[in-house]
Formats: structure tokens, C-alpha cells, sequence
């Protein structure tokens, strides 16, 4: 009797649609999501569409955003929680606003894997709770194709894109972050601001330069030799400083402001400036980027730097999800595009005018 | 219908119980549970026991574990996780520990009151999903008062003593730690070993000092002047090395190794050996505490320091509860004692022999 029960009780689902239709998950969740930019013909989407019929499927992010009945648990699933210092924070911020909710978040840590795919079971495992929806925390990708399970349904991504456009997704605006960094370096006084990047391939690495650049660009301050590439650690930052600064040249020729891609490498490059007999900030304003604690305080002077928004993109999420959930989100219209939360700068010590020369 | 059947389902209660005998749920347990040293009167214990009868309750964390049927959630509280850097392997070692026994893990960030209170009604929330049971994780207090809801079901607490003696729990062995460092430090040759101290209300803080001097005092080196206390922090540690290494003297008079409370004071430490001109490992040997990401590997050289056991906790505490819910542990017996995990020395770059003199 028990096992009867829960099998009356199962809804249909987008793989038994997908299965009776021979098409993929996504293919369905296209079709009948009216996904625009697709391409499915419209022998497929006759086909999708009989399927569903005949098996009385009706999307699942629909149809729980009308029932009356939520579960009231929300399943957040994190990428590599240890390796990311930031995790703690969009767990905050998503926690805070399940709380205010009175929604439960049920956390998962999935593995880093080279294809930056979900555990199938870890989702099955919170689909079997009837989890109300999913939020998908990343911090390496530019897209993720997101788990078949994951489009039966409500859910948001954190720190990537939906290669399929489904699914709305939020970010922190790196670029705009960067480039108000140079602003405020420009508005200052410097001229010749360097940069010290890395070549990591995740979304801040470009989103970083690419605002580093197109402001000095537009200032028409831009050289090539003021971007000299290391590694995203302190001892890269030490090599890049070391490299900018160390031509045994005053300014003009010196760089009279160093912008590091990240917190790591600012404390980096301190070491370097201390070396050269650089002060921070009278001969060499510093600017860092992440606020990772604990360095932008443990550093003498304290350490100027860019903040990026994890708390409020894990509140974004549960809110998100939670108007999904209820019914109130426009999906189609939201998954069409990403949200960029701003990321701003943390003032503190290590930025001044340029020395008068 | 509904209604009536989830009230038929319900479970006798702890707090039932306590309420027909006039008691608190504390003494109900102790009374149940026959928790050794508690001051329960014959009188009061008679009562207990037949109101229990009267209700047929039975301890849940008993019935639980003889149950067939486990939900396979396991509650994680832990302490304003955003202002612990070590949340995220405790985490870790939990999820990790769960996902292998097919557990999911539901994640709570509780507030951080002035006294250590968990919040009932998140409590609550993850009882009224039918939690197996609880992990509640602190790094603030020796003890905690566990709120009357945990005594409803299987509980572990990972960093402090439950104050009923009631509740099995991990913590790290801060004391014996901090002795290894000195006898490591000894056995390298050194003899003026200095203390950066501080003095926060925390069980570590009182863990290591304790190991520090026990060792110093047995190998006869043990000074007052060797220990000066400051903030927890980078600044805190340059002012200690500062008041520690600035007399202008050289060894025999100045400490050739530096032991510092935590990583963020060694970050100091460094600081102010390079304004002091002292290299190190070659002038200065300095040792950290918490192995806290970035700082050992950001450092040059980089810091020795000691590893705390936060993902071994997590995985023990999963465990631990893992075995209770499956009745197969002893918990009065495992109630009576804390676990003490070891935190190893990581050996990096700033430990040496001292400079012959």
C-alpha cells in the first residue's frame, strides 16, 4: 500500500515526456517553455507537444508555482565550497533571505569536475524531498550546462549563465567593477597605471582587464607594458610588481599606481614595493580586488580593493527563486538575461595622489 | 483528513512529558536517560518516569535509532558561518561524511547571541521535516547550553561540551597543539621561545597559552617576559613582535623563534621582523596557528603553522550522529566524554636552527 501510494502521488515528468517524444530533456523544456533563439523544428515541437498531451505533463516550474502546497525547502548547491573563499558569504546571504521566508536551504557541495556538470544523484536526492526549487552556485564558468533535473524545476544560477538562455542566472559586474577602479585611479591623478593580471581561465580574469582596459583605453593611458601577467597568488603579485616597478626609473617612466587582479597578489605586490624602498601609498597607490579577508585589514597600510557582491547574489537567488516558486516570475523573461550586481570599492589606506615629480 | 493524520503520526514529546510531570525537558532527559551526576530527587524521578509511562513516550533519540525508517536529513547549525573562516571544511567534512552514507545535509546559519542560544524556531523547521538528528558547530564558547529541542533527538557538537555532559562532541586539542610547536621548537635548538598572546574569550585562546607554558615550564625556559599580549589580528602581532624582538639586543637576550597565537598576528610578526632587519627563518624562526587560507602560502617564506582539524570534525560529527541514529551507539557513554581531534604542524619555510651566536 505504502509503495502504491507513491507511485499515484509521482507526477509526470520531463524525462517521461522527453522518453515518449525520443528528444532530449532540454529539447522538451524548449518547446514547451517557448525558449526564444532555439532552433527545433516544428515536426519536433508537433511531437513534444502530443507527448506531453497524451501523458497530461505540464511543466513542472508551472505547475508548482500554482499549487498551493510548497515544501518550503530550497536546495542550494555549491561548487567546491572549501576552495572558494567567497562560498560563506553567498551562503549567508541566501540563508538570511530563506530565513525571512521561513524556507529551509538545504545545502549541497558538489565537486569540481573538468565538465562543469551536477552529481545527477545529489539532485535526485533533493528532488525526492520536493525541494521547491534550486539554486546552482558557481564561480568558474562563464556558462553551465545545467543538469536535465534541474529543468523539472524551479531554479537560478549564481556566478554563471544557462548555456540554454533558461534559467536566470547573476553575477558580479567584474568589468564595471575594474574599470571604476581605473576612474578613481585617473581621478586621483595617476597616469601610469599598471596592471597585474593573470591568465586563470575563469569569468573574472577577462571581465577584470577587459574594464582595465577599455577605461585606459578611453583615457588614452593604455601601453602594453603596464600589464605584465603572473599568477593569482601573492608570489605572483611579487613577480608582477617586481617586474613593473624594478627599471630602476623614477616616474615618469614608473608606474605611480599598481591595480592587481586580485587581494593575493596586492599582498604580493606590498612585499615588492617594500623591497624597492616604494612607500604605499605616497610613491605607489595599490589596489586590490575580491575584499578577501583576512588581507585587505592585515595589511599596512590597509588595503584598497573591490568587493564583490556574494552576499547579495545569495539573497538574489532565494528571492528569485522563492517568486519563481510562488508564481509571481515571469520565467521566460527572466531566463533571456543576467543580472550584474555592482561590485564595489572598499576604500581604505593604500591609495593617494601621485607625488608631485 | 490530512490533518488528522499527520496528528496521528505525531510523536509523544519530550516536552509532553516534562509538562505533564511539572519538570523541565533537561531534567526529563536526565531522568530518561540516567545521565551520571545529575542532583535529581528520588521524588522527582518516580514522577518523571510515570508520566512518561502514562504518555508511552520513549527517549526519541532511542526510538529513533530502532526505527527502520530514517528520513536521511541531517540539520548542520552553525555559528555566523560568514565570520568563521573555518565553517567552509567543517562543511566540507560534514557533506562529505553524509553524501557517503546517503544523507542529505540541511544547513542552518544560526546568529551569534550573546549567550550561545540556537534559535528554536530553526529548530523546529528542521524537526517539523523529521530531521534525523542535529550537529550544532561553535567555535566561541567551552560549553553550550543545548536548546530543550535537541534533547528531542540525536545531537553532536562539534567545538564545545555540551554543559549536561549530555551530548557527545568534538573539539580540537588546541593545548597539545601548541605543545608540539615548542617541542619542535626545542628540539631545533632554540632556547628564548617568545609568545605573540592574546587574549579573546575563546576556548583556543586559553588551549594554547596553556600548551605553551606547560611545555616551556617542563624544559625550563618558561619566562613571563616571553609572552606579550596583543589583539588577534596582523596589527596585534606586529606590536607583540615589536615589544618582543625591539630591545636591541642580540641572541642570547632576543627570542630566536616567535609563536604566534594565530596566522593573522605571524602576518604581523613578519612585518615587523623586516623592519627589524631580522630574516627569517635565518634570524627569526616564527610558527602561526589555524593554517588559515591565504595567509601560510602568501607569506615569504612561507608559514609554518598548525592545522586545525575542521574537516575531520564535520566528518565526525556526521559519523558520530550517523551511528546514533542507527541505535548502534553507546550515548550515554559517548555523552560522558569529549573527542579531542589532533591539530597537526604543517611545516613550510620559517622554521630553522637559530644563528650561532
Amino acid at each position: 500500500m505504502r509503495t502504491e501510494s507513491r507511485v499515484t502521488r509521482k507526477q509526470v515528468g520531463i524525462r517521461d515526456v522527453a522518453a515518449a517524444a525520443g528528444v532530449s530533456v532540454t529539447t522538451v523544456s524548449h518547446v514547451l517553455n517557448d525558449t526564444p533563439h532555439t532552433r527545433t523544428s516544428e515536426e519536433t515541437r508537433t511531437r513534444v507537444k502530443e507527448a506531453a498531451a497524451n501523458l497530461g505533463y505540464k511543466p513542472n516550474r508551472l505547475a508548482r508555482g500554482l499549487r498551493t502546497q510548497a515544501s518550503g525547502m530550497v536546495g542550494l548547491i555549491t561548487e567546491e565550497i572549501a576552495i572558494t573563499p567567497y562560498a560563506g558569504r553567498i551562503i549567508q546571504g541566501a540563508q538570511e533571505a530563506a530565513a525571512e521566508r521561513g524556507l529551509t536551504l538545504a545545502i549541497i557541495n558538489s565537486a569540481l569536475n573538468p565538465a562543469p556538470d551536477i552529481e545527477p544523484q545529489l539532485l535526485r536526492a533533493l528532488m525526492d524531498r520536493q525541494a521547491d526549487g534550486f539554486i546552482y552556485a558557481t564561480v568558474y564558468h562563464d556558462e553551465v550546462v545545467v543538469p536535465e533535473e534541474m529543468h523539472a524545476s524551479p531554479a537560478v544560477l549564481i556566478g554563471a549563465r544557462d548555456r540554454d538562455g533558461d534559467i536566470p542566472s547573476v553575477m558580479p559586474d567584474e568589468r564595471a567593477g575594474a574599470a571604476s577602479v581605473v576612474d578613481m585611479l585617473l581621478a586621483a591623478g595617476h597616469k601610469r597605471i599598471a596592471y597585474a593580471a593573470t591568465s586563470v581561465d575563469v569569468p573574472a580574469t577577462r571581465g577584470r582587464i577587459a574594464g582595465y582596459r577599455e577605461r585606459m583605453i578611453a583615457a588614452g593611458r593604455f601601453e602594453d607594458r603596464l600589464v605584465v601577467e603572473a599568477e593569482a597568488e601573492a608570489s605572483g603579485g611579487y613577480r608582477a610588481a617586481m617586474a613593473l616597478l624594478n627599471h630602476g626609473a623614477a616616474p615618469p617612466q614608473r608606474p605611480t599606481a599598481l591595480f592587481c587582479y586580485n587581494d593575493r597578489m596586492a599582498m604580493g605586490a606590498y612585499r615588492a614595493a617594500a623591497e624597492l624602498g616604494l612607500s604605499i601609498p605616497r610613491d605607489l597607490s595599490i589596489v586590490g580586488f575580491d575584499d578577501q579577508a583576512p588581507i585587505p585589514y592585515s595589511l599596512y597600510p590597509e588595503l584598497t580593493t573591490v568587493a564583490l557582491p556574494h552576499y547579495e547574489m545569495g539573497a538574489w537567488a532565494v528571492e528569485t527563486l522563492s517568486a519563481l516558486v510562488e508564481g509571481k516570475g515571469e520565467y521566460r523573461l527572466l531566463g533571456a538575461h543576467s543580472t550584474l550586481l555592482a561590485c564595489p570599492i572598499v576604500h581604505r589606506g593604500s591609495v593617494a595622489p601621485p607625488a608631485a615629480t
